[in-house]
């Protein structure tokens, strides 16, 4: 085994060409056997192997920077740089991230997550390199998915200022999680096929310097245009039109070929583009054939690439794939709109049945919020579906295109709340506090799956902006009895006691359920109460709790900050009522990886926790009772 | 006057050539006349007079629809859609907006202000249309400067979904609100410049057909290339690539060349993008010669086009480009960046002393956040200055690039709290809410200009993400007396008493020396406390005023959900304490356009609202205590 003498950063570069790629090859099992068994992203890490290691060859780190956009392909990268025995707990609590990150190792310069980045970091820190008269080489690796997200042509445009070395990888697997769309995948498809250029630039060459008296006035003609003769020759002059030097495309799986570009990439002086064709799932025949069903994958079983033990029960996600499509087949206005996730979202069914209501921008969640209310100006009802984390893109677009013309938008946000083995960068955490902000917003999250199907006929229905947000994984689908009627503002009592409310809300209603019983048990009279919205909150059900309630437990899963929580406190405070209040929300931090029902626990959310923390509050009204 | 002639919207079309650019004429006098007197946009509306009549010609409105990017040159528009005898009162409170506004007519079909969303809306509208199969056309008007905010770029990537009418004109001033910058405009550059295009087309074209043997051959091997010919004829390349056909560029002061484009542009089936070229201050030779100045103006002598009774008075934004210049002759390590505001965020002159730590990238803020990001990871301390309304682009930047990672960018949010005449898309009334949601993130805002300068220190020196908000216009100059040290966390008490205590921050400070003054005359003792902090808020000054407090006021100026109030009252209620809390802070909405002395008092948040609901809230206490 040569991954076995890859023991310190720079060992792989004492490796011979025959060498090289028997450790491609390794490296590959490496992957498939650890990730078959934590699960984690394997189609992109697979796609890297050979980008990964020619840049660990022909770079100098950790002197010189890599930058992983979005991050989840850094597998080989950690591999490379040391962390090749923590893979047994990567995306565990504790165990290494799936993502790159500072804290991790020194190798790790920038951590990522988010889509599209990469530039912005890595021409930030090339200028800072300049200012300081440092000499490191700095390299960016985008996907050409990431390539849809407008921040990264913020940076392509910026890039043009930068007169020393800054590199990006342009690693184009004609992928982003799902298939790439737009103008700049056309455009680059158009050079990934393009091998008549090189025919051509002979053929014009020649002929035109054969050309007797027309010739030499065209090619004088040609270079008078500035760009002309690049144009006709050159594959990547959409960057060389912004001052970008343009290097390939080159086989992203031939290590030499690969070294050789980064040599030619290293000797440019200002920002050069190298384009990179890879395939992503390379060399794994299941991953090949599907790499979306292995970009972000459970447990499996390598001889088949069958996922393990998948639950059978519904996500919050095939809820909402139902029943969008259901609404949908009702009202013909209904349009969806997914930035990039037309799986992750459950949108696939949607898109197949109503092709023409379907809208896939793109890794560009800012156009897909706007564009929403430009369809909502033209009289439809776009339902904008995207993750929680991500939506905090589109943060203005809700404020300033949205919510201040009262459009009828609705938000379906899925994965809100603790969202797991991702980490930091995906916990939806931050949405009801910077949603409930925004004037004419409303904001709702559903108890159960019934409670979504009834949440969306709700929003659908409405007039303005509304969003529903659900978390990730299983639905759940206790508490049905309770079906009272979504009304604007409202929320609903699901058992009615004295003593001790608790005011939930989402994701917490089922952990107010738990808790009641624990509390029970213990001999206290406990009301539970569904809140439903975060924006209207139901005063008027606070009101009623306060009259027969020592204590109202507040529970939500959300950052206190701006929470729902803290703005009923800040309402009892007002009112002529003792009822005491405990908040329960995440706390103002961001939260690393784990699995959710060890994070909850961590970050005492669970029943167990929340009841530990009533029972000292209840303690002390007693006290002062 | 055949301005006067012009009543109802589709009067333009009965006027002949000759009077069309009569009209032009009048239509600059009539624009230079009263926002000589009202203030407002100049350059820009004259830039596009010649355009927005033609369009008002060349499309049949309001069945078309005309979407301004940005919003502010849509005065033309304004005029000719039956609104010119509102014009003196543009901008005021209950006056014609600035900007487009649905509500206004039924020709402004989009609410703009902020830049780059014109064709994320249109493009909406445009697939909402053919959904309905509904037959108009719709419009983007965006500018050159708008051009390099990443979210135009989302759209362009886009816009190749459609395949029926979405017309795009690019009014190409070669300014955004400065000077243009970035790879975008150097490519505009070329084409700009291209005279040889039209030479080469011939040129290429007449010798190929005439080349014996060879001539076919390169046309065949062109053609395979698919957009190889297009790629050396046609300047709009880049725009082609993307799936976007490509007219002019047109003279956009020659109203027959215009409406001849337009006519081309109808029968384009899909997306096209016609370049206007135009002059920012067209035919008013001051602003000719310098755009910048008359991009948003006061009142100004038409005979020279200097400002009339401009304040001595240095404005927060004097303030701040003093200091900072100052700090960074001191602190080599201090970087300035700006998206597109050199001269609205007071870096003139830093740009001036520091060229090579001067970086800006254009209307494009989530890349000025992420490289910021980058910059500090580099070992540099970059200071971002952006206004608070456009800050809210950068959002999740500064959650997932800045404050994960706990890097030392210093945020200074201009234009903090209520603006004035730009109305709701510019009113700086959200970033205390989704700022102080975000983990590690540290706000304050100073009291007066004395305090700005050390509030700047103090985020120079510190270290993590930091904020320091201030307003639009004259820097408070009282309070001077009051100078302790700023220390994280800690606001100052600047009047000590007892029953009520004003616990105010930024602006509001100001405000509660007033009411201090106020309920002192009425017998009342007062306490007024600093908060400084936003976040972390200072509750042990809290828990101190608690004590011997019958009422604490908290002012600010940020919207109430998600506010200090809110946190404040809810600190409160948890305490052992009796103290009553009142809230100032203002609504739960966006806020018009108009003078911010009237907005405030609308909005209650002036000294007298303020008063009378102390004394209201008071008067309870009394009735209750």
């Amino acid at each position: 085994m040569i991954l076995e003498r890859i023991e310190k950063p720079s060992d792989i570069k004492k490796l011979n060409k025959k060498e090289l790629n028997i450790l491609a090859r390794e490296i590959r099992d490496f992957l498939i056997e650890k990730i078959s068994v934590t699960g984690g992203h394997l189609a992109g890490n697979l796609g890297v192997v050979e980008l990964t290691m020619a840049m660990h060859i022909a770079f100098d780190l950790p002197k010189d920077k890599i930058i992983w956009d979005v991050g989840h392909q850094s597998y080989t990268h950690k591999i490379l740089s040391g962390r090749k025995n923590a893979f047994d707990n990567l995306r565990k609590f504790g165990g290494i991230s799936g993502f790159p990150k500072t804290s991790e190792s020194k190798f790790d310069v920038f951590n990522t997550g988010h889509s599209s980045t990469s530039l912005s970091a890595g021409l930030g820190m090339a200028f800072g390199r300049d200012i300081k008269g440092e000499n490191y080489r700095i390299i960016s690796v985008i996907g050409d998915g990431a390539l849809t997200g407008g921040m990264a042509y913020e940076a392509l445009n910026n890039a043009v200022q930068i007169k020393t070395n800054f590199i990006m990888v342009l690693n184009d697997n004609d992928m982003s999680i799902s298939k790439n769309v737009g103008g700049m995948n056309e455009y680059l498809n158009s050079i990934r096929t393009a091998d008549g250029y090189t025919n051509l630039k002979k053929m014009v060459n020649n002929s035109l310097e054969r050309l007797p008296y027309i010739g030499k006035p065209i090619i004088k003609s040609i270079k008078q245009t500035k760009n002309g003769i690049k144009q006709i020759l050159i594959p990547g002059m959409l960057f060389e039109n912004m001052g970008i030097t343009y290097l390939g495309p080159v086989d992203g799986h031939n290590i030499t070929a690969l070294l050789r570009v980064f040599e030619e990439a290293k000797k440019v002086e200002g920002s050069v583009l190298v384009h990179v064709l890879t395939k992503k799932g390379k060399g794994y025949t299941p991953a090949e054939k599907h790499p979306e069903n292995f970009h972000g994958i459970g447990a499996f079983d390598i001889a088949n690439g069958i996922p393990k033990s998948v639950s059978k029960k519904p996500t919050y996600t095939d809820v909402f794939s139902k029943n969008i499509v259901e609404l949908a087949t009702e009202n013909k206005n209904i349009v969806a709109i997914t930035a990039a996730m037309p799986e992750g979202c459950g949108l696939l069914e949607f898109k197949d049945k109503f092709p023409r209501r379907f809208f896939d921008v793109g890794i560009a969640e800012q156009h897909a919020v706007t564009s929403a209310a430009g369809l909502a100006a033209a009289g439809l009802t776009p339902v904008v579906c995207i993750y929680s984390s991500f939506l905090q893109r589109g943060f203005d677009q809700i404020v300033h295109d949205v919510c201040l013309q009262n459009l009828h938008v609705v938000f379906a946000i899925d994965r809100a709340g603790l969202v797991g083995a991702d980490g930091e960068t995906h916990q939806g955490i931050f949405d009801v506090s910077f949603l409930t902000c925004i004037p004419n917003m409303t904001l709702l999250a559903p108890k159960n799956a019934k409670e979504l199907k009834s949440a969306l006929k709700f929003a659908i229905d409405f007039d303005g902006p509304v969003a529903v947000r659900y978390p990730r994984g299983i639905a759940y689908d206790s508490l049905n009895e309770f079906e009272s009627k979504i009304e604007f503002g409202k929320g609903e009592m699901l058992f009615e006691e004295s003593d001790i409310a608790l005011f939930a809300i989402g994701s917490m209603v089922s952990t107010a359920k738990n808790l009641r019983e624990k509390l029970k048990s213990r001999g206290f009279n406990v009301s539970v109460a569904n809140a439903r919205f975060f924006k209207p909150i139901d005063f008027e059900l606070v009101d009623k709790l306060c009259k027969n309630h020592k204590l109202i437990v507040t529970m939500e899963e959300s950052v206190i900050n701006g929470s729902m929580g803290e703005k009923i406190k800040a309402y009892i405070k007002d009112k002529d009522c003792n009822t005491d209040v405990l908040n329960i929300a995440l706390p103002d931090g961001y939260v690393e990886h784990g699995d959710v029902s060890l994070l909850r626990k961590k970050l005492e959310i669970d029943s167990d926790s929340v009841l530990k923390k009533v029972l000292d509050r209840y303690e002390k009204i007693k006290d002062e009772g």
